[in-house]
């Protein structure tokens, strides 16, 4: 992939020019999915505009003038998400599962993003033993290519409420296994993206961040909030300040593993995307310095 | 609590007299709130009359004619469910719960119930460990009254959907860990109630039982199943075979473990409780047969 327009992919992701840390706000990465209503062309110019210095990509919304508004703008690219969903009942659709995780990776590289977030996925009434070995064996397929393309891959441990159907991984010491399985010794080719909202339960955390961290495989820090009463279990997410994470308390576990990466906000929910998107991109910005 | 009418407390809870061993079906009981259209009274003698020989009652569904009803018949009484909710934001809250729970083991006593299950409870915002010593504690304080009651209390994990405002004890291992803190030596005072939804996805589960099953701790097995789509997280489970959980593997690894207590149908849903209750009984004989 020569000649892409942002040619920051094989960053360590795990540390940013120092200049660039002097403040919580130079890490602030916005997921496009947060502002859902948005083309990737309006995130580019929204966030922009708002000073926000980074941002993820839902693969969904790539398109050529999103790309092109992208690489014109001064937006360091933090993810592509996402990859994933290997398991599969047969070997025709694992395979399915590597090509896509593939091209992915290609996009995430054309796009200048570092890493791609993978959700892992599950095939309902597999066994989850059999789903996470279906994870392992296809993300060690695909290593190789993201090494090549200088990209890293991410397992974001999905909260155990997705075990069903879209994620077998669910805690960060599963994560840390495959981890251990498919990297070759020093590598940090897959890691981990820490999500808040799914391992803010976990009595394990804290052990975990620092054992992953100690490795380097701490790629990604995701925030939002765990709402207590929740319409859906998908789409509800709250903004951080309105459920009961402490996110500061977080971000300072994660930073004492070792991460000072971008701090990225990934908010799933139907509340808010149906609120004007100018106003609540401020009232992320708010959120965000008082609550993380 | 002298001549109370079903004088089985104190009863050794995992493992039933051999001659009701036989079949699968010696071994179902059902939960009041899997019916909850239907009073106490209606409960009994819709169980008895469908040869179901073991019940647990849903404390709120206590009342005098169905407690009269409940003594006349032929049903074992599994347990009284609920106690718990242990954790507050100041001592005369936690006072209340460990009131409340002598009030809950009194009544166990006197419906003859072997064992109260424990939703433990939690606060949203309190941090997890908080909220986990607030139960430790509370449980350690009601212990003596529970045992000169002759009635035991069992530690229901819940899913971590539920770590917020439902209960900080997500894991087995978490309920192992009280049962090490509060039993005495050798004890089964405090134990640990085992329910598929509640664990199915947990990859700690199998070698979880094996140490709760070697020191006693198994006192209860629930069943229902997790539909990967839920309308609602709370009121929308599923009947045995609607989901994903290999209960009949997991029943293996409970019994492997030393349980062969009451295997218990405790369904939550909002969609079958608005169905004929009679018919809906039928179905749950049926799926209890073919997936337990």
């Amino acid at each position: 992939m020569e000649g892409t327009p942002l040619d920051r992919s094989g960053a360590d992701v795990s540390k940013l020019p120092g200049a660039e840390l002097n403040t919580l706000r130079s890490r602030l990465c916005i997921h496009t999915m947060t502002t859902k209503p948005w083309s990737l062309s309006e995130c580019v110019q929204n966030y922009e505009a708002a000073g926000i210095p980074a941002i993820t990509v839902w693969r969904q919304v790539l398109d050529a003038p999103g790309i092109a508004a992208l690489a014109a703008s001064s937006l360091r690219v933090t993810s592509l998400c996402r990859g994933g969903f290997f398991p599969a009942v047969d070997a025709a659709g694992r395979q399915r599962a590597i090509d896509d995780n593939r091209q992915a990776i290609d996009q995430a590289a054309h796009i200048g993003a570092p890493l791609v977030v993978l959700v892992c996925g599950a095939v309902p009434g597999m066994p989850l033993s059999e789903a996470r070995r279906h994870i392992a064996d296809g993300i060690a397929a695909v290593v190789p290519h993201a090494r090549a393309a200088g990209v890293k891959l991410s397992i974001e441990p999905l909260h155990p409420q997705y075990a069903a159907d879209r994620s077998a991984v669910n805690t960060m010491a599963q994560a840390r296994q495959i981890c251990e399985k498919v990297n070759d010794p020093g590598r940090t080719d897959v890691g981990i993206a820490v999500d808040a909202y799914h391992v803010w339960w976990d009595d394990r955390l804290e052990a975990e961040l620092t054992l992953a961290g100690s490795k380097g495989w701490i790629h990604a820090f995701h925030v939002c909030d765990w709402k207590s009463q929740q319409a859906d279990s998908l789409n509800d997410r709250g903004l951080m300040g309105e459920g009961c994470i402490d996110l500061k308390g977080m971000r300072r576990q994660v930073e004492a593993a070792g991460f000072c990466g971008d701090i990225e906000v990934e908010i799933f929910s139907q509340r808010y995307w149906s609120t004007d998107q100018k106003t609540y991109l401020q009232q992320i910005l708010t959120a965000y310095d008082q609550h993380v």
